[in-house]
């Protein structure tokens, strides 16, 4: 058979998996968005068998010789070859974990969900603690399987972030923690901005149409897209022409639902900018769990936190909420990016969070290489955020207890977010100096160059790189702190009047 | 192994099979609701491979051999032989296709499909007549791979009605239409009831929540199900708790949300009604085609558009629509029940719809039989209209273009709704016999007695008998066509004075 029909047939195999894999997400978007309360369990049988057939068209032997085939000869071209080689590494990757280790893995997690909810519930981690622990020992069995170099915790970094290292990771934070702390300390002095307006109660209906209006504004493509009301905001796609945001509305807090649609815009627009001829494929994946993150932020804060987003969409604000009609752009804009440490992350400012993400961090390193106990978490979380952000833990749940990732046995993912904001701050920055109008033109509500900038630096190239090299690439430097400092004292010298 | 073993070996991968499946219902369920345009091709695509996955899982030899062993080995109670057996009828069925015959009907199926919505569009019939020669051909091929004692159009028929042929159809439709036709030439010869007040405007939200108030009212369960907006109404289902409807608003038509909204509610329960512990397996699945009608017609006719379920109803509606509130009950009993031969099957009464059934029903068979083909249907439909109902067809849109079913291949499908009104008939006369207050409780908005009767008789024993040994079972008689004529007379002496 010739080169390129072997290539055809690995094509036509990703596809099928793809279909398989997105029917599973339409199932997941469904139970989160619609599904009423008695289905859950038949739901999730049906999912348990879609990701088994997923799991098992994958594993098949013929795929595998397939692509060691195709990664070996001549007449691919680049795109081809690199889709094949992600393949390749991803299915030996696959091949590393026995069955039985698979389905222990799986039971686990699942136990562990459900003790999470029931210590949620309970307000008490020590319910939760068995079942993190036994997932834990699991996760450090995991690193073994996946092999490291240096650090059990680098297998599970690489897992969301390839190349990610616990020396690379431990470095970075320690450059950044010091000029966060140096601004928190500048910002704490000052007095706080007014913020009681964003606390009123604004109208469902109309927060869901401003909402809408604002995906609209900034480029999401209701052609190939939808939003719909879930418990927790997310992005789904089900190929780059069906990518689904969720949103929630609280009634007596204007800044929630706002920016929430506006990072899910920002995680949708790059899924609907990925190449669909590429479905199915790795070229036609995102590139890395903190590059998703940069654009979900990029949109959020470095745009729909900024002065001049604010002053164009004053009017769309007073027009769905009247309450607000003596306010002026600054003040909003003092308002949505008050720095304030507190104890929930997904509360946090732009400033605070990296303290949250840094804690974590901390913590899951311990934990996987065997340092710390799962017992010990309460101490070290509540311990942490007294020294970090001078905060006491009142409870579990407003404490160790309120993130659901470890439940999920996904350790490795926190810092992504920190990256994310980091990535965002350099791209921002390069665009602004590739374009000096840039931020004029947002304060007249033109994305224009944004979007093309991001379809010809991030979008198009799908998995083509890791996240390190295409930020080296399309900013001409690897990732650099000061951008994203530089950014945070910008704003807040506008907000505070600090004096550097 | 032991024989429990195997069977229960058999019913592990009947799950798998109907996951797969429902997962496919879901994709077809959100392509219908929310599927945003862009979406359509992919979406296809993913349906299509789940699809194939459960034609193959279901074509595997071992199921075979599993089978072939269950069926003729003692050790199961008699349920689970019945599934066994049922089982392997279906796999023998579907094993008799070739691949290659399977393809090229799905082809010429797609084709066909396009066609149709293409000759729609010209309102030209003679755009689909090619595509549609085409499929009855394959069709014509069909009854000789299924097999037929008599008459090749009973091999189709059998697909939805299991036992049903074209000696008993022919036999009963000859039965039928002389005291149709009476009935029919009795009322056109007195004044005709009004109904423009049924087509005033009519708001959307208030449509809205008057049919889900209808659904709660009649029983559907909200906790294992939801409605949502399509352009088609229709009714699917995932598991027995988890059964969607869908209905579609016409703000200048009061009756066609409402009572589409029964219909489907009267569907959905029957699904909601099926046994869970049987889930995938032919005892969990409803009885037959045309026993599914029987219910949506139960709860839409024999119930909703009788007087005591509208004198319960007043209040509501007029809660709903204050431009009702001078009507009384028997006006709107009237209007909804007024007889008008017409040109679409869909939006005719109750009695002349089983004119436009024959019609198809005759049309179908001479065109499987070989008598007639695509080209002649339109002259065939245009004469039929006028001599058994009297219209004129003023063009193919309102003619032979009006139904879906053809450019689907499902021929044999239309006489299932005759059918799905006489078994409703039937069984609504029985409950009466067993219930001398049931119309009274009817007129309290109480169903307690209806839905005891039909979980009884109909939703416990899922696919255990066949439609006809169903009814001989529950009502002590076979199908008989007096409780409908019956019934159409009782209704019609009250609103157009019929002497008999």
């Amino acid at each position: 058979m010739k080169v390129q029909e072997r290539y055809n047939e690995y094509v036509q195999k990703m596809h099928k998996i793809a279909d398989v894999k997105y029917a599973l997400a339409v199932l997941q978007w469904d139970q989160e968005t619609y599904l009423p309360p008695k289905g859950a369990d038949f739901r999730a049988q049906q999912m348990a068998t879609l990701s088994e057939i997923a799991h098992t068209l994958f594993a098949e032997d013929h795929l595998g010789k397939l692509l060691e085939d195709l990664t070996v000869t001549d007449g691919l071209d680049p795109d081809q070859r690199r889709n094949a080689e992600h393949t390749l590494e991803d299915y030996r990757k696959n091949k590393k974990y026995s069955p039985q280790f698979v389905r222990e893995l799986s039971e686990c997690t699942s136990r562990s969900y459900f003790a999470w909810i029931e210590a949620r519930k309970k307000n008490d981690f020590s319910v939760f603690k068995k079942s993190l622990q036994d997932l834990i020992n699991l996760k450090r069995k995991e690193s073994d399987i996946l092999d490291y170099d240096q650090h059990p915790y680098d297998a599970h970094l690489n897992e969301y972030e390839k190349g990610a290292s616990v020396e690379w990771l431990d470095a970075m934070f320690k450059e950044l923690e010091p000029p966060l702390r140096q601004i928190l300390a500048d910002v704490s002095g000052k007095p706080q901005p007014e913020d009681h307006f964003l606390f009123q109660h604004f109208d469902k209906d109309a927060q869901w149409h401003l909402g809408l209006d604002l995906l609209k504004q900034v480029g999401f493509d209701f052609d190939a897209g939808r939003q719909d009301i879930s418990e927790h905001p997310f992005t789904t796609n089900f190929s780059p022409l069906d990518v689904r945001v969720t949103t929630r509305i609280d009634e007596n807090d204007f800044t929630s639902m706002a920016w929430s649609c506006l990072h899910e815009g920002g995680h949708a627009m790059y899924e609907q900018g990925l190449p669909v001829r590429q479905y199915g494929l790795p070229l036609g994946e995102y590139c890395s769990v903190a590059i998703h993150e940069s654009q979900s932020r990029l949109w959020e804060n470095c745009i729909g936190r900024s002065l001049p987003f604010l002053e164009h969409n004053m009017p769309l604000f007073k027009k769905y909420f009247p309450q607000l009609n003596s306010l002026t752009s600054h003040q909003l804009f003092a308002g949505v990016n008050r720095v304030k440490p507190s104890l929930i992350r997904t509360e946090a400012d732009e400033l605070t969070y990296h303290f949250h993400i840094m804690i974590r961090y901390r913590l899951e390193k311990k934990l996987i290489e065997g340092t710390l106990n799962a017992e010990e978490i309460p101490g070290f979380w509540n311990e942490s955020y007294r020294s970090l952000l001078g905060v006491e833990i009142p409870d579990d749940k407003r404490g160790c207890l309120q993130d659901i990732h470890w439940s999920h046995g996904s350790f490795g993912y926190f810092p992504t977010y920190s990256l994310g904001s980091l990535y965002a701050a350099q791209f921002f920055a390069a665009m602004k100096k590739q374009h000096d109008q840039l931020e004029h033109q947002i304060s007249n509500g033109d994305y224009l160059f944004v979007h093309q900038w991001l379809r010809d630096n991030v979008y198009q190239y799908g998995k083509t790189f890791t996240g390190s090299d295409l930020c080296n690439k399309i900013t001409g430097e690897p990732l650099q702190l000061r951008y994203f400092t530089q950014y945070l004292t910008d704003k807040y010298k506008m907000i505070y009047g600090l004096s550097k």
